[in-house]
């Protein structure tokens, strides 16, 4: 899933550049992070990206190679990830019949690939046995208010053995601080990553059952697939399937899922500030990303595209310089970066967008 | 006088850019602008550019076809001010037997341009009249410690009227703070402009007396003036020419020096801080040349060459962009950007000094 938006990276990331065709770690982009971790589970030849047109021919050439055109699904108009995946399941299920799909957004970070690849390895024996919904979860290590939770407790086999995934209890939203400090107490509480592995034919039952009008409109687009209709019917439905998330028009409801737990060092860089996790800081804190040199200045956060930052004397600062653009905000004003691009909307500026 | 070095607006300023050629009013580089600003008072082919020979060729191309290749006068090193004054005087009375200099800065602001013109008339005048040395001095408006001062007293007539100029006591370096709240208190002191305003016949009899090895080679340069050992002799002779300022080896000795009082709203410009004198800042106090949107952001002063400084939430920084280069410190710390400079040789970033 490359579909793409948000300010949280602005000047870095832009409408024409968002979030997944950011090279955040300083080794690659993160869709290519996202595919080249994959191939560590599947071939290449079955991984597909699914994206807004906008940035479709954008993909394919920024993914340099590692994908043909005709596995980048273009979404005619962005209708939240249910759409998405329904949509890419279809695609599956026309396709090849049926098959498994590893659902992986474009944009997080992995520390340990080998543990993701092993993980992920596992969820496919047990969706492909058990014809269940799998979800990674993560153990949370703060009281994060920035993710969804899942609750889950122990599986066991008829001997009351216990089984090396767990059985989802509920899917909850983004809590307030106090209720992520009891959910990181209780123990049974693990972050919703966005990751999801089922079968195609599977997950549409579900659709089916717990989506009907967003089932009725795949079903029509898979009847165009592989026609000369096929484009006219993306343009037609996909801008009327209902706009819902996946988790809350599926997941929350589900009978049964099976979570595993992702020990992998994953992080959803949702912000500057967790380039402190993709990063080691030097001896004063600072998290640098391209060339700089810095006097008297700590706990700063500073990514440069091209030029080199300069800093003497300032402290927890996020300083960024990307392209035609150098913002400079407290780390603890990062979110309000979104303000500096509602303002430039709003004076007109649309080419820093 | 356009020799030209220093780090205090680095990174705006590089070796190879020095301040004269620095566009810090948003109207035009300020070599321009002191030749702009003289043409309100002589005529443009009788001004000269005094110049390290490394900028003689940039200073013919940024003046845009305001002067003549042989109007500028390349010294193959900087020996300080008294050689660059003294070489100026030779050439003039090389070429035209005698003439008022009017000795100026290059890299100047002056707000009142008519004031400006009227009273630099004023003391060709004078040193036309007298065969004496002028020098306009400022009224001090707050106990700088960065410029020298001039102790002057009332010129009064035979019959005891006040004339329109005043006799300079001494001459005085640049003073700690303590000092300068005196000369303040006091009221006889002024800024020292560095603009002086003599004849070169007057000026070079003060070179003989008071600095004769540096009128000595003087001498040898104006004898090879106009021959075709002229550019030999500068060569040999100029690198050997004591190291020494006008100030302090003429001024603080002459013993008759009038002084003009220079209500043109002067200031030198001799850090970002400045800015501020030739700016208006907005609501907030930021000072802004180029291209800014500031939320929650105050008493910044911000310098772009070509991009979009965007902040929020900060406060009292300097922010530069130029070039290859983002510069981030706090006002209070502008003067330990030499600090980031002196880190850049040591680095050996030959390509940011």
């Amino acid at each position: 899933m490359a579909g793409g938006s948000g300010t949280r990276f602005w000047p870095l990331s832009r409408k024409a550049l968002p979030k997944q065709f950011l090279n955040l770690t300083g080794r690659g982009i993160m869709v290519n992070e996202t595919f080249d971790r994959m191939t560590g589970v599947v071939e290449p030849q079955d991984i597909f990206v699914v994206t807004d047109t906008l940035y479709a021919e954008q993909t394919h050439s920024m993914m340099d190679g590692r994908i043909n055109r005709e596995h980048i699904l273009a979404e005619p108009v962005s209708r939240n990830t249910a759409a998405c995946i329904g949509y890419a399941a279809m695609n599956i299920l026309k396709k090849y019949g049926d098959g498994i799909l590893c659902v992986m957004p474009s944009d997080h970070y992995v520390r340990r690939e080998e543990v993701y690849a092993a993980t992920v390895r596992q969820g496919i024996a047990l969706a492909e046995a058990q014809d269940c919904l799998v979800t990674i979860g993560i153990e949370p290590n703060y009281p994060a208010t920035g993710y969804g939770y899942i609750l889950s407790r122990e599986a066991r086999d008829a001997r009351g053995d216990v089984l090396p995934y767990r059985e989802v209890c509920r899917f909850v939203e983004k809590p307030e601080l106090e209720t992520a400090r009891r959910y990181l107490a209780d123990g049974g509480y693990a972050w919703n990553s966005g990751m999801f592995i089922w079968k195609a034919s599977v997950i549409l039952s579900y659709y089916k059952k717990l989506l009907p009008e967003v089932y009725e409109c795949l079903t029509r687009l898979g009847e165009a697939m592989g026609t000369d209709r096929e484009q006219e019917a993306l343009d037609m439905i996909y801008p009327v399937i209902p706009r819902i998330s996946i988790d809350y028009g599926i997941m929350e409801h589900a009978d049964r899922v099976l979570m595993l737990e992702g020990g992998f060092g994953w992080n959803d860089v949702g912000s500057f500030e967790e380039l402190k996790s993709l990063h080691t800081a030097d001896g004063q804190g600072n998290i640098c990303v391209g060339s700089h040199v810095m006097i008297d200045t700590e706990n700063c956060i500073c990514y440069s595209k091209d030029k080199m930052i300069a800093t003497v004397g300032v402290q927890n600062l996020v300083i960024v310089e990307a392209d035609d653009i150098v913002m400079v905000c407290p780390r603890d004003r990062a979110q309000d970066v979104r303000l500096l691009v509602e303002e430039m909307e709003r004076r007109g500026h649309r080419e820093y967008l």
